[in-house]
């Protein structure tokens, strides 16, 4: 089967540029001595973690308990929890994934450090903890030093959790700032900080440049996408997923109608330098794809050019690929024009 | 089971709502003579098909073919799909559809016109065939009367179509003209136009007013959402769906994160008017969803109120309840605060 035999809209993952991405960021990480736990969330594919466990990846990444578990059951056997787990039903979760996997978790309050401490002490496994920092996302994490010092005490305190070390995304200046203090302040206090993780596709480049760093959580290089280009992570040969898209309708001359909506390509925005509307239809870059519908991608055709027509194929360079993949059941893999294979995007939707 | 025992985050649909949400829409079809064509892209859900189909409609509404196959699965006999289809492939899938329910099409140019053609011959069943116009969304539809009485000729003059009406989305006072300067074309070429159809849950109320109007096929009325609240079309308390979600961190005092990302309310935004942020905190009305990641809300704690705290339960009100629902596997369906059911989302997803 070739792709023009799809039925479209569909995600298709060109297998080369991928296995290129990968085997760039391992490549990478090896050179500069970094132990890679690339972040699941970009495929949710356990057949893409295996090929990144294959290069050298000491591990995944995951955010929910959902996905981790999906991982688990398909043989990854040492999976990072870069999120704050909450309440009894998930601290049981966890305590049988620990009897599956060699499991730690992200902590940044005495209730996440809780839940790791239940499902320690439930499954009889030890249980990583790393202590999560702000790193001036405003997202989860610590923001004083003191408060990580109190957190990895207790961590150490319990015999079935390991201390693993501090944790942030994204890398930024202020997570030098704050790694370089917290070690003055863990020395002072006797302790040393085992290790330090970091993320994000877009500073990928420049991680080796963080004074005591020693694992990388990156997700997006795997695909990338038109928001990594625009960071200037990537160039767009880079980009392993198009969505393979129908014009179904030109209604005037300036305007056409692909079948890629919202529920195909997600809603998310890039920011202005990295280019308009909801991505880059890569036969027609002077086209820009102004407003979604749920199943409508609304192309306004400038003048001068034709534009695709009725029954025309284009691909459609995501804006954030993570999300795209969250929305198909599937990925259709291709060498050059061949599907090899369609991908079951198992960990979709597993958001709890 | 309780909704307190379900994991987060969760679409939980409370019944004792959406039934009051379809009795009335049926109600007000039925008081003026307007026949109600629900589109499902809303829920996704056979059973809630049903539920629209036991109270009075004459059939439902689906975009993509993907979805109007699952619907005739379940036992579904009378599908309008009011979108373009094009292609061989898709007319095959047109075809077999024919011989398991009643079908029409919305069709905006010949190639669309020959889809449904194509798909008549095939099944040997006859295709309803519905002339979609613009009525100033800027999306598909021709934009000019004369196109409409050429394909409409073009339906008529084959004996395997039936020519159904004109169609469009939305209603608005150019819909209004565009009917009744085409219902003059019409009768100047002898021909008349058996139906006229009408989508749109915000206009809902006032449908009966557009003159010629005989069939309406709106969708988010069966749950509303921020959007449909802010447009007027309903109240707060006419909302039947919510994101239950957790906090799972409260890093400062002025900002707690949700288990809720855009993997689980979509990156949609609501107008000004409706609101800020991506979704309303039922319990926190005063808090704002400020920003999403893929699986964490950001949310703003104003001054002078506590907020939730870690653990804490909240529900969110969506901004836009059809592309949440088509991000999740399931929805739990509740009275009160009692689980009855887990209905599947059997036609999330079905994008092609």
């Amino acid at each position: 089967m070739r792709i023009a035999d799809l039925e479209t809209p569909v995600p298709v993952v060109d297998l080369d540029i991928l296995e290129s991405n990968l085997d760039r960021m391992q490549a990478y990480c090896r050179e500069h001595g970094l132990r890679l736990r690339p972040h699941v969330k970009t495929h949710k594919c356990p057949q893409i973690a295996q090929m990144q466990m294959d290069r050298g990846a000491i591990g995944i990444t995951c955010q929910k308990l959902g996905e981790a578990e999906i991982m688990a059951e398909a043989g990854i056997r040492d999976i990072h929890l870069s999120y704050p787990i909450v309440g009894v039903g998930k601290a049981e979760r966890l305590g049988r994934l620990a009897n599956r996997a060699r499991i730690s978790v992200s902590v940044d309050s005495d209730q996440t450090l809780q839940t790791a401490e239940v499902a320690a002490t439930m499954s009889g496994r030890q249980i990583g903890v790393w202590i999560d920092f702000d790193s001036g996302a405003g997202r989860t994490g610590v923001s004083k030093v003191e408060e990580a010092v109190r957190l990895a005490k207790l961590a150490l305190a319990n015999p079935n959790l390991v201390f693993g070390g501090l944790i942030t995304y994204p890398l930024t200046p202020a997570s030098e700032t704050f790694y370089v203090n917290a070690e003055s302040a863990f020395k002072a206090d006797g302790l040393s900080i085992p290790g330090f993780s970091g993320a994000g596709t877009p500073t990928a480049a420049t991680a080796h440049l963080t004074p005591g760093l020693t694992e990388v959580r990156h997700g997006t290089y795997a695909f990338h996408d038109r928001s990594t280009v625009g960071d200037g992570a990537a160039t767009l040969e880079d980009c392993a997923l198009h969505v393979w898209s129908t014009v179904v309708s030109r209604p005037t001359p300036e305007r056409a109608i692909l079948d890629a909506g919202s529920k195909t390509l997600s809603s998310d925005r890039v920011p202005e330098y990295a280019g308009q509307g909801f991505g880059l239809i890569r036969e027609w870059p002077e086209a820009v794809v102004e407003r979604l519908y749920e199943e409508h991608a609304i192309v306004r055709i400038p003048e001068g050019i034709p534009g695709p027509q009725i029954g025309d194929r284009v691909r459609i360079l995501p804006n954030h690929v993570c999300v795209v993949v969250n929305l198909h059941d599937h990925l259709a893999a291709a060498r050059g024009d061949e599907i090899r294979e369609q991908l079951i995007i198992s960990a979709r939707g597993k958001t709890q």
